[in-house]
């Protein structure tokens, strides 16, 4: 039996960071994976595959709306789906295979199977080829991710009822895409299929999409959403999928009438939400088990961890993302190793890779109105800034809170082009600690989208300069 | 006579920012512009219609390329220059046009016409239509930004021998354009051209392009742009210009050889610097005179300014930016207000909108080394980050200076896609004294170009997960 200072079970974004800083402390680390590649869904099956159809299917609209002509681009596109689904597919293949070189140049011993706990410190490994089908481990990392909830009693069949992974993968553009869930998975994967040719409807049953989002920005990207033509049904419960000769019937309630409707569709997607991956793990085997949430909990410190097992990434309870999932995997690994670790997890961005992009960390006006905290606001359109005109790229906005008894930055949310590579500079400056008014000091080259944020912090300053 | 507490000679980037900061400040301002619009190089003449026509080129070339055939996007562009021009006149326009609001909305008096000092306090006003012509001022503002140097006794024709503005506006492809100076002005506007069709040398002095870059990352540059095509010719001096029948011939002097040879071009633009554009100010009557570099100076604080006069942006000595005229704009008005005010010139960074596009803020590794500080380099290419797989731009890297006494950030140089927008996140970080390994534990979204500098804060450390 091969023994290993760590066994990460996974190797998705949470099991591969938490394996290569591991090892970069010293420790001997296998990873487990089930699946024939390493990646998971960051590189496997989700937030890659999306990023990439979301970048070609936005290039493709832009030509295709005639913005390019605009700025003396001639030229009609055509769409290539299936060269578009072979960049994909050669993109995620090229990054799986960077991740595994990266594991083997870090000393992380890769191994092909199914995991399933054995006992504190043992994990056995079924249908690879290991052999012995054993591992000893001083410490246990539960990584195992996440996975599509289905719709209680419609299981997905993958052809007209659909995960998130299965509708990265079509090899026709639908002509009316049904879209279960309004959240992060719904309004990409919709805006893909929208910018594609598809008739795409989203039903949501809270009372507007994305709920994490401030109340504002939420208001202003469903607006942008329903301009580009996507449907979008709120307040309505789905309550089951029926397949009909030409596609599917979905079965819908609003709380309102209470009376039973029916929206027909080619197909569907069901986008309500992920939970953790740990069917065949024999949790029981160690004592733990799944909580009502739905997920494990990952122990916040070495005196309180159980049996020497960490859960981190989609795994564990909180938001499912891969930033999330990194920032546990390295607290994880310097705990593990006798160091401090620590997740700020107020200071964790979250993005939307859409038209607009949507972007945001901290808190939203709600949250620092529920708890009252007074706060200031310094808001600024895009349009204020010169690169807006440039890119023909107008719409959206930066909005800065500002926690009224400190002066420091309690959230800051940004919607429109360029808003995911502008956010870190406010996790620079919530970290640093920063108060607005030195952040609204800060020099900016010219012309850049990152001007807006220095202006919304000279508006919560009261004295913005570009309106 | 009117008076004001502040009248601005010049209505470019350094005079409607003071304008307005100090109009903000309850101060009465008026501002007096020579041009027909307000706005002067940065958006009239240079560096907006550059980026402009920079990011219309580029997707351009990016189609043509068959860069977006490869991700599914289909049909053969064909370049419409005339619209282009049009795109790039009428974008000028509206930002013309939304600066003056700007200032009326602030209360800032524009007033149209030349303006020429009258002994202290004094400014009169010539060829405008303003009554009376004469303005009494507190305290005067010089910022008439600059005007391109050049060739000694080659004078420009606007038609074979241009100046940026001119390179600007040119109604058609030229087959063959020589640039005078491979500086900012030389490979961004040689890069317009280039994608657009034209053959493009640069003929430039130095031994290498852009002298105030990080070597390593001048020379990346370099070898970069000769491989999209752009011809490049070192340690060469230019000293004449004669007009053929069918275009220029440059005379060269190379320092090796000594021997002069000539060079045959269309056009020929002349990018060789720019100066304070002083003429017709009569700076004598206020005591004052252009100094040996041929700049004014902005005087430091009020105790030592004579005769209430101050000059900012290009005017005034040190490096012709956008950025630094905005920050002596501020520090300029709140400094007259009685304020506190600061540039701090150690924290403003470049760029240049090319590809790959660079960026850099802080200190070179030459500079540091001469200077015997103590350094740490945290290096980390693109292609490390899943954001250059996905945009198809692995080209290009970030590098970090670390001074090693301190563990602070002496410096940042990057190279590629999105590097003048990420370069405002290690400003913020250098502004709040961040050091690297805090730097190193910022959470960012993924996939995003802004990890990369979190990879190399992380190299400076030593634990770089993505290598």
């Amino acid at each position: 039996m091969n023994h290993y200072d760590i066994v990460v079970i996974g190797c998705g974004a949470a099991g591969y960071n938490t394996a290569i800083r591991a090892s970069q402390l010293g420790l001997a680390v296998a990873c487990v994976e089930r699946a024939s590649n390493v990646g998971g869904a960051a590189i496997q099956t989700d937030c890659i595959p999306s990023r990439l159809l979301l970048h070609a299917s936005e290039v493709y609209e832009t030509a295709l709306a005639g913005r390019y002509a605009r700025i003396g681009i001639d030229g009609v596109p055509t769409l290539n789906l299936s060269q578009m689904m072979t960049y994909k597919g050669t993109a995620i293949e090229s990054m799986a295979k960077s991740a595994y070189t990266l594991l083997g140049r870090h000393g992380v011993t890769v191994i092909q199977g199914h995991a399933t706990l054995a006992g504190a410190g043992c994990v056995v490994i079924n249908g690879g080829d290991h052999v012995p089908p054993m591992l000893s481990a001083t410490t246990i990392v539960i990584a195992t991710g996440s996975e599509p909830i289905p719709l209680p009693s419609v299981a997905f069949d993958h052809q007209s009822v659909l995960h998130s992974a299965d509708a990265l993968s079509l090899d026709r553009v639908p002509r009316h895409l049904a879209i279960v869930g309004a959240g992060a998975v719904g309004v990409e994967l919709g805006s893909i299929w929208r910018r594609l040719g598809s008739r795409v409807t989203l039903i949501e049953r809270r009372e507007r999409i994305c709920y994490w989002l401030d109340r504002d920005i939420a208001l202003t990207f469903q607006r942008a959403l329903r301009q580009q033509g996507i449907g979008i049904q709120l307040q309505t419960e789905v309550v089951g999928i029926d397949k009909t000769s030409d596609g599917v019937s979905l079965r819908l309630r609003t709380p309102a009438s209470g009376e039973a409707t029916t929206f027909d569709a080619e197909m569907a997607l069901v986008a309500i939400g992920r939970r953790p991956s740990t069917a065949g793990l024999n949790l029981a085997s160690v004592g733990m088990h799944v909580n009502d949430g739905g997920s494990l909990r990952m122990h916040p410190g070495p005196a309180t961890k159980p049996r020497g097992i960490w859960v981190v990434g989609d795994a564990a309870a909180g938001p499912m993302s891969m930033s999330k999932a990194e920032e546990e995997a390295i607290a994880c690994a310097e705990q593990i190793a006798g160091l401090p670790g620590f997740v700020n997890y107020a200071a964790i961005p979250s993005v939307l890779h859409t038209t607009p992009e949507v972007a945001m960390i901290g808190k939203t006006e709600d949250e620092l109105r529920e708890t009252g905290i007074p706060y200031r606001v310094g808001y600024c359109p895009l349009s204020a800034t010169a690169r807006s005109a440039i890119c023909g790229a107008s719409e959206g906005s930066v909005k800065l809170l500002v926690d009224a008894r400190t002066n420091l930055i309690a959230g800051a949310h940004l919607i429109g082009a360029g808003a995911a590579e502008l956010v870190s500079q406010v996790a620079v400056a919530m970290e640093a600690s920063m108060i607005c008014e030195d952040f609204a000091r800060i020099c900016h080259p010219y012309p850049t989208s990152a001007e807006a944020l220095r202006q919304a912090a000279m508006a919560a300053g009261g004295w913005m300069m570009r309106a």
